[in-house]
């Protein structure tokens, strides 16, 4: 199993030299943000996860969840963990101090997730959870929901869940059926099956509070006739302890490929009481204010799962010895030399390494812009235009992180030859773990309709504009910088040729519809690569400045630029399959009929 | 789980129409080998993996294998499939009919083994490995040790294994470390360890004969070291009856992401009796005979697994209903529109379809040539062209249609959206069981220096340019046919390119190896994309003709046109990145040093 251990001198330099996070902080009114305190939060995560998280990360696997009628129960150690979070405080962090939160901000929070997803995901995904729980309850509930709810949800002592998907939708949930009768008494009656409800159950808390989407019974058909609603699992008492129990209960749980250490379940509600949150029949649009954050937590298993692939893959790239070096011996008092020396496999580490470490760096800008929207601090343009940035780069942060994600797992795996499909040494659970992050939380398709259809076509390209005027600035700013010359240019490419490639097709997507739908996902990831390219950029600028102003760790900062280099070199270039491939027309996919996919 | 049903049209479409597998059978005086023969071993073989093996593919993946001092235990109804198969005579379908086997060509053997890999690829592995085991002892042995295993190994009463692999070395077997001893009766007592042995220990024969790789006591250094060495896991009485338990014995079976089915086993040899097989010192040699087809093998589990991963995809895409097309309801009927309806998963519906029968044709193509090679009746200039094509085409083959068999997997239960995650759909398995092939039987990294270092570079490019000559033929051929200018002109171009790169790299190997590992992944996947180009135009070429001359198959010839121009406009493209990032040159991953990686 390769052991984790926490990246801080890198997340800080994404912090701290890239974002600039203190003057940032500063701007936010989180005064209490210094440097101290920053390192001092990151340096505890640090330790949490890699001595309490990391160690129960292949026992989540092995053991998985088991479930019973009385409940399911998580892997050894879970729940013990779970204990040590709540009283390290970790789940108030980033919440409203009105409610018992620490009210830091949410980028902080985004760190420390992080480094629980890199040493166990799985664990992470029931807090994880609780955070869509409080989001939604904190914005759309009432002040008696808050003081019954928030104040458990944020101290941790209850659990929360998003309970959406039933049997027949997902992506379309315009298609549900569950209902929700109301009682005399202003309650509701939720009737329904809920399925891969993450945290449905569990044994770590003494409540689970389930945030549920359902229909009322004049409800208008489709997405407008869906309304929000707290089902408790333990009915509180009005002296906010927990009460009897609720008939919504988890009917089974779900065998799945991996994270197997959460429990992913089938929740049957059969008449649960259940409050109404928000107004009737706007639960989508109260999900979608906070579904962008969500969706941040869900682009950093991505980034989480590179970096642990990351430490495994160098880790046994040094040690183990296969051949000779094509360019000479390396290692000749040794029986042959460490695979590190094969190109081939620095190629793969470094892909990791730089899809990795531009990854993080995406992750944090975005929840940069979080913490600018959700501040009362934050003018109301400052709001609008955070607003509209987070809008922008969640999808591509979503669905580009977690697509390079699982492709790095694999190239970490591979590093290790056969190894790397044996369970011991922990690089294969890593690729299984990580693969659900392709598709929850609205999958790479989903993601890549909501970028180029919505945010960029719909606001006729505002949205796009808004990132390459930054992208544009940055590279006018450094035309005449000769040292990152290299990085500099093809940037400015690539950011005038992603204009071009919109327009191209947004006119084609005039004619026809399907061309969004046709071009979409490469468009996706073509904006992932350009975004990773400013960030390497602007980071290759970071290290060739300290190394112009002389550094004691100039080991550090020569790394970042070989890195950049490696970025640009190998591979920035793939835009050009998805450049073409994205201006094809959607006749190549669209004129096959239906039944002449296959004749078996 | 998809229901597995045998592509027997695709596959007479690539064995019929476009390689003339009937006129190739003649030439090699396989007269027995008439189309009605070939389609009864076909769909015969269909109903076999259709109705026996299909159904316990769930089977062997849930359960897996369970080892016990008394041996190991393959999974519910795999012992019962194993007899049924040796009743039905398939493992000596394509052996030496001196020794009980029937003498048919390897390419049909092929195609059986497509259908067996697709429906069941960890049970497949049983009697794929027991091949390994038949064409060793066929092409090394003596008449006495033919006589003793042989025939046996043929009928399938006894299975085989390949043990190379040992905990400290895989990639790189001068490494080895199993010693051999000689006796005094002219046997040798073989001891150490072998790990990663598929089908070491089981319980579907009465014997295992295991083909070992150890060093003698005098052997030089490296490579050049090792022999070859029968060793039966029960000795052989001289009436051929099974005798004595000899000293080898499965320590443990691995814990792998897939191939659960498969027992993959930990092999002790403690002073084991073994027999040479094969010249002293010359193990490896004799290895590499047979290792070109072993590695047809490989690829097949690429193109298998896209068939499965293709037909459960199709299924579901077809049933589940999501949303509405953007260019209006297809099934205004229901509440929603099947998905198939939706470009994106088309996009990834078609990339299966076309990079699937794609490789089919590929690794077809590529047993052709292993039919000319063993071939009594081939001439010498045949089998030497045959032989080189071989060579050439096998690790395109292999690690080319593994990496996109494997991608394509992913492709497949990306079509479930959250469903694909979980195990009862079947669409996980299918990936986690094809990620091996990435790594057995020569890593990627392995075949692409073995495709540019030694097939290509050390023939001064004459591997490449004689298959490059056949694509030119085929361009100049068609030049002036209209049809099909959309793919001959792409691949024109592509084919010229090919050799411009090769060139290129070539001359900056000269000045520095590492050159060569620096861009040879990058060139393997480049190489694949145009070989799949070539047949693809070909496909389509025969198509249209077939269009031209009016057919009742209409459709099917209309989707194998459709396919192609989904295949040169959405996949083709691939390499502008392939093509940039080859020559980019071995800096950019060398020049790091190695305790800059990371810095935690």
């Amino acid at each position: 199993m390769p052991e984790y251990k926490a990246p801080l001198r890198d997340m800080k330099f994404v912090m701290d030299e890239l974002l600039d996070m203190q003057t940032h902080y500063q701007s936010l009114g989180a005064d209490e943000c210094t440097e101290d305190m920053v390192d001092a939060i990151l340096s505890e995560g640090a330790k949490f996860c890699e001595n309490v998280l990391a160690p129960l990360n292949r026992v989540g696997d092995e053991e998985g969840c088991t479930w019973s009628e009385d409940g399911v129960k998580t892997p050894t150690g879970f729940k013990e963990a779970y204990q040590q979070y709540v009283e390290g405080g970790w789940p108030s962090m980033t919440c409203d101090p009105e409610y018992g939160g620490q009210g830091l901000p949410a980028s902080i929070g985004i760190a420390v997730s992080e480094m629980v997803g890199s040493s166990n995901w799985a664990w992470g995904m029931y807090p994880g959870l609780s955070h869509g729980a409080v989001d939604t309850v904190e914005m759309h509930g009432t002040e008696e929901q808050k003081q019954t709810y928030l104040t458990k949800l944020i101290s941790g002592e209850w659990t929360g869940t998003m309970c959406l998907t039933e049997p027949h939708c997902g992506s379309d949930l315009g298609l549900l059926k569950t209902k929700a009768e109301p009682n005399a008494d202003g309650s509701y009656n939720i009737t329904g099956t809920k399925i891969f409800i993450s945290a449905g159950e569990h044994d770590m808390a003494e409540n689970i509070i389930h945030i549920c989407l359902a229909r009322l019974p004049d409800a208008p058909k489709g997405t407008k006739g869906i309304s929000l609603f707290i089902v408790p699992k333990m009915l509180p008492n009005e002296d906010g302890s927990v009460g009897e129990r609720n008939a919504v209960a988890c009917g089974s749980i779900e065998h799945k490929m991996g994270i197997h250490g959460n429990s992913t379940c089938v929740m049957n509600f059969d008449g649960a009481k259940g409050w109404l949150i928000g107004p009737e029949n706007k639960g989508l649009n109260c999900m979608f204010t906070f579904m962008n954050f969500a969706r941040i937590g869900t682009a950093l298993q991505g980034s989480s799962a590179m970096e642990s692939s990351f430490q495994g893959a160098l880790t046994y790239a040094k040690d183990r010895l296969a051949m000779r070096s094509l360019s000479g011996p390396k290692a000749p008092e040794k029986a042959a030399d460490p695979i590190i020396v094969h190109p081939d496999v620095r190629r793969m580490l470094l892909t990791i390494k730089s899809l990795g470490e531009g990854g993080r760096a995406l992750a944090y800008l975005t929840a940069k812009q979080a913490d600018i929207v959700k501040s009362p601090n934050s003018s109301e343009e400052a709001k609008k235009e955070a607003d509209e940035l987070l809008g922008f780069l969640t999808p591509i942060a979503k669905a580009f992180l977690t697509e390079v994600g699982f492709e790095c797992t694999s190239h970490g795996m591979q590093v290790y030859g056969g190894h790397g499909f044996i369970a011991e040494w922990g690089m294969e659970q890593l690729m299984r773990d990580v693969r659900i992050s392709m598709m929850y939380e609205g999958t790479t398709g989903i993601q890549a309709l909501d970028l180029l259809g919505r945010k960029v076509l719909m606001t006729q390209g505002e949205a796009l504009k808004r990132f390459t005027k930054i992208v544009h600035k940055f590279c006018k700013e450094n035309e005449g910088n000769e040292a990152i010359a290299q990085f500099v240019a093809p940037l400015a490419e690539h950011n005038k040729e992603w204009g071009d490639l919109t327009m191209k097709i947004g006119m084609a997507a005039m004619k026809n519809r399907d061309e969004v739908g046709a071009s979409s996902v490469d468009y996706l990831m073509y904006s992932g690569y350009v975004c990773l390219a400013y960030l390497w950029a602007e980071m290759a600028k970071v290290a060739q400045e300290k190394l112009d102003a002389g550094t004691e760790e100039e080991a550090f900062y020569k790394a970042k630029l070989q890195t950049a280099k490696f970025y640009f070199d190998r591979i920035l270039p793939r835009t050009r399959a998805h450049a073409v491939t994205m201006l094809s027309g959607a006749e190549n996919l669209m004129d096959m009929e239906e039944e002449n996919f296959a004749f078996l």
